[in-house]
Formats: structure tokens, sequence, C-alpha cells
């Protein structure tokens, strides 16, 4: 992104652009991402979001984000003692910017030291196992002896066992809501606890109560912001699962601890064994493979496509009839859009934005885009 | 082997000269096979070996098993309603075959057919949880019902729940002492009960009671008779492992069932997991693996010797000297000492037969040979 290359530093007003960009309707990640490299930067991108949502079949305008409610956000999160990291600057965490939908502004607060140790994820079940807390503890303690900063969720259960064994070295949390929504409630003690050597963080709004379906979507950040991800137990079909097949999506490591088969709890953990998972029942385990890809070569996120950002200059109405009567419910490639469409890739870009901000397309991994 | 191809069977003289051979002193497995292939026959081997042993640099002349004590064999096995199957004969089991030191005679007692199913050997500690013990049970019912046999080691705790659990579609017991002398002694009624569909085997003596030392040279049969081994719950350095270790070496598969890292019941079956284990959870695990390798090829055992079986030609003292100079408690190769000595194929292993029938030579697997 023009705006952030490695080692930039957003200015004041750049940084509260990124804020209405981001908070913007219809603008996710990786439309942020599309939006900027399209436009040449925030401002330009948010002068053009009228006239995207428009040509693109939407009824009424995008609810854009105000300046004066990013300068509010700006302030309640400086009260809170916390900052807006964005993609490209020194503090925002290497790895996590390795992943496709990484997000270009993350809240944090507390020791901002802790996001540049390498990370390992602990996570698992709310309702763990008394014999579950304890290798959670084990675990992180070691880890966190190791050098490692434990990365989780601020749950109940396994995450906050994580999080309580490496005050001292440092924890991650990382929530679903915005900084100052804190989800348990209860756990408003154990986040003091956590910031002088560790970080809370957030890419949702302040103010943000957490629900049910941004669980899943905090969990990518879980397993981006880590070389690995460990799950300690889970049963079938619940949110750590998520996480791991996320972790495996992002190309990082994937740990399970083994359970009897009798528990239920560890219905989601052997399952992963079976996947492939690497078994735990000590750190060493986890370090054992950690240790020798700290520091090596990211996984190349998506390229950024090629082309000159610029104005916006409308497709011609056959050209955007032409590329739209090609998608559909089912994923397809820009490449085949680009390809049968017979447009250039500029004029496929800038179609597939103008449906996205109108609220009729959705993103995947892997460049695809499908109709919603 | 001129007495032992597929489909042979032997007469009632050569079984009687096939016991003697492979009950007499210094002759185990692999000997019993070099002997018979130099020799063309048991009974040509019985007569060689005073003659071995003297060249070999034995005190004495080794102990040869009498006609006497054969026949004596033979009928305590009658009255036990107990067979003894030669290998390349129909009823011998064919996957045991292929192991590199299959017993030439295995004692079987029960109904031969068992010994005809697709074998899963399911095996564990002793001292079993109550889980361990629910999980063998489920497995063993399920895998008999898919059609296996489970072969076991007839110990108390997972190996008779195993024996249990398959009693109407048929187990393998496998006896580290004579086929009389029941280890546990109280597992006499699970014998009766195994009967009916399943067998009881053993390569030792009637009359043997099992030492310590027994229990592993046995565990390689419950491998070698299956298509994979399952180990149930396992402490670290227990028997269980050694028979993981055994199967790893014959080409079985090798299954762990995964347990708590808080249980020091599962430090064996989490670490064979690390090391590659395929996880077990439900009989389905173990059936999806090994249903496609029923009847498939099995792994060829060490290929026999060439050159003409045929009486005991003397090597020259200057041949055995220097064959006998490059042997040593390290393990060297058939084809290194044939290169190094200058000598023939033929003179190196009449040389290490002596040197065996003296007691004074170990055979390894891999057609490895060392000084005692």
């Amino acid at each position: 992104m023009a705006e952030a290359g490695q080692g930039v530093h957003l200015t004041d007003e750049q940084r509260i652009d990124w804020l209405r960009l981001i908070r913007s309707q219809n603008v996710g990640p990786r439309t942020f991402r599309a939006l900027i490299n399209h436009f040449g930067g925030a401002r330009a991108a948010l002068e053009a979001l009228p006239a995207l949502a428009r040509r693109g079949g939407s009824g009424g305008s995008p609810r854009i984000y105000s300046r004066e409610e990013a300068e509010r956000e700006l302030d309640a999160a400086e009260n809170l003692g916390a900052v807006f990291v964005a993609v490209g600057e020194a503090d925002y965490p290497r790895r996590l910017q390795t992943i496709d939908d990484a997000p270009p502004l993350l809240a944090v607060r507390g020791n901002l030291a802790a996001l540049a140790l390498p990370g390992v994820a602990v996570v698992g079940s709310r309702n763990a196992s008394a014999a579950g807390l304890k290798i959670t503890q084990r675990l992180a303690r070691e880890l966190g002896e190791a050098g490692f900063a434990t990365v989780s969720g601020l749950a109940r259960g396994i995450d906050a066992a994580a999080h309580r064994a490496s005050l001292e070295s440092g924890t991650v949390a990382v929530l679903a809501g915005g900084l100052d929504r804190l989800y348990p409630p209860e756990h408003a003690e154990l986040v003091d606890a956590i910031l002088p050597a560790g970080v809370v963080v957030s890419e949702m709004p302040f103010g943000w109560e957490p629900r049910a379906r941004d669980f899943p979507r905090r969990n990518r950040l879980i397993s981006g912001l880590s070389l690995g991800v460990v799950i300690v137990e889970a049963a079938k079909r619940s949110g750590s699962l998520i996480t791991a097949r996320l972790a495996l999506e992002q190309g990082r490591e994937v740990f399970a601890v083994p359970g009897s088969p009798l528990d239920p709890r560890a219905e989601g953990t052997n399952g992963l064994l079976k996947q492939g998972a690497t078994p735990v029942t000590e750190a060493a385990d986890i370090i054992s493979v950690l240790q020798p890809i700290i520091g090596t070569e990211l996984p190349a996120r998506e390229p950024e496509p090629a082309g000159e950002p610029g104005e916006y200059v409308e497709p011609a109405a056959d050209e955007r009839s032409r590329i739209i009567s090609l998608l559909s419910p089912v994923p397809i490639s820009m490449d085949d859009l680009v390809r049968l469409s017979k447009t250039s890739p500029r004029v496929v870009r800038i179609v597939l934005l103008e449906l996205e901000i109108a609220g009729r397309l959705e993103r995947h991994g892997g460049g695809l885009v499908s109709l919603l």
C-alpha cells in the first residue's frame, strides 16, 4: 500500500483517515487494501465511497465513519492509554502483517514490547478440566521462560490460565469487542495484571460489544499473531478448532495436547492429532519446532495487484454488466473475471470495489470473490 | 528352505526332526533356517551338529534334543489338543512367515481358523485404568465385528480385556512359556473361553516356565502375527513399547491411544504419537488404515542365501581363522565377511554355523552377526 510500506509512520491526519475508512460500512481489511491500492490513500478512498456505492447498485449512500467519530475514538483510546498501530509501522506485529486480512489498524493497550516477542497461541475450552488448566499453566510458564509471548483470547478456562501463567514474561490478549468492552467482564483484574509486561489488542471499535460472530473473526488474529497454535482441550465443533483451522490456512504450526478418548474435552484435540497436528505433552515439544523458525522468512501475503493508483475512472456500462454477469454466489478468481470479461484488471478491480461498497460482494482468501 | 516351501506338509518323521533341531542347544529360528538351507533338511543338520560345535571351538558337545524328548512333547501337545504347525504349511499364519526370525514350529491350541483372519495386536499395561480397559473392550469388539482377530499376550489388564471382548469373533493369545504353562495362571478360564473361536500359541517347549526375558522375545510374535499393533496404555519403558518397536522393524502399522499428559499410563502412548504412531480413539481409525492392506503383498523376508544344500565340507583352517579374526561383538554383515576374508559365501556360512552351534555367535536382523 502506498501509505503502508514497511517502516512507515502515519501522520495524525492519515491515522484519522485510516480509522474512518476501516470503520465505514462494507469496508473490511481486504477491501481496505484494495481501496488504498486503487486510490493511493485513505483520503481519496473515503471521497470515492459514495460514488462507488451508487455505481455498485446500492440503494442509499454507505455509512461513512465521520471525522468526529474517529476523533472521539482516538480520544477514548488515549483515555485508556491505548494506541492505534497501523500495518507497516514499526510497532505493528510483523507476523500478523503476513496474513491476507490483517487489520489495517490494531488498538493496543499495555507494553508494546510484548508484540515484538515470538508468539505462541495457547487456547482451549472455557469449561476446562483441572488437568487441562494444570497443563496449560505448565506450558505457558515454560514458553514464557523460553522467551515466547503467549497469545490467547482472555476467555474463561484455558485462555485465562495461559495468560495468568505468563504475566511476567509477556502475554497477548486478543479481544472480540472493543478494548473498553472486556469479555468476560470479570477478567478486568486479569487485564490489569497483563498490562505491565503484556498487551490487550483489538481490531474492533471502542464501545463495540462483542457478538457471537465476532469471536471466530477474532480467532484469526490469535493465530495470525503466533508462530504456532497449541490447543489444550477442545470439544468437537469448538471455537478452538476454528483457531486451529485458521492457523493452518495461515501456514502456522498446529499443536494439540492428547487426552483420553473417553474425555469429551479431548475430542477436538485428538481429532487434530489425527489430522496431523503435533502432539504436545510438555513445552519442549513446542519449542523444538518453533525455535528454529523464529525470524525466518514469513510466508508471503498474496501479491498486491499491479497498476498505478489513481483517481476513480468510471468503467463503461457494458464492461460493468459483463463482469457482474460472471459473478455468482460461487467464488471466482480475479484472473478468471479478467479473462472471461475481456476487460482489464483495473476495470475488474473497480467494479468489484463498487459492488463491495454497495454491500453486494464478499472477498475470500486467495483472491476469490462472490456475490452476496 | 528345501523342506519348507509354500504349501508343503511335513511328514511325521520330518516334524520330529524339526522339533529336535529347533529345541537343540544354540539353535534359534535364524540358525534353524541357516542349517536347513545348508544341509538340505533337519535330519542332516542334526547329524552335523556335534562336528559343527567342535569345529566352532565348543568345549563339549551341544545338547541335542533327543527323539524321545521330541516324542514326549508331541504326546503332551496331543493330550492338550494342540498341534505343531511348520513354516510353509497351510495352517501357518502367512504374515508371521514374513518375519526374519519366524519360529519354524508354532504350537497351536484351539480353532485354527483364527490364524487365517487378519490380525490386529491390542496390547498395553497390566495395571490398566478403568478407562483404558473400557477403550480396549470397545476397540476389540469393533475390530472383531469388522472381521479382524485380536492378537495379545494374555497378560492382566489391557491384554485380557482385548481377548475377552473378542471371544466370539476370534482372538489369538501368544504365550511366553509352553502351551501348558499359562501365565498368569488365573487366566486358565480365559483360555478355555478363547479356544472355541480363537487360539493360544507358543514357540516355546511344552513344560517351559516363562522367564522375564521370554516376554520381549514373545512380543515379536504378537506384532509378527498382526497387520498392526495398537498400544492402549503404556508407561515409559514398558513391554508394550518393545512390541511397538518390533512392529516398526517388521513393517507393521503402529497405533496409539492418546491420553492426558498428566497420566503416567499415557506416557508411552503419547511418546509413540510423537514418533509418528497413528492416533486411535475408535476402531474406525484402525480399520481405515488396515482394511486396504489386507491381502496385499507381504514385505519380503531377507532373501535366502544362494548355493546348493549339501553335506558338511570342512573349511580349511586358515579360512576359518581369517573369518574369525574379522568377527567381534560389533555386528558385521555376511557380505563384508565374504569380501574381507576373501573366501566364498559357502565357507563363511559354514564357519558362522560352527560358531553359532558352539554358542559363540549371535545373529541379528538384516543378516548381521556378532561374537558373543
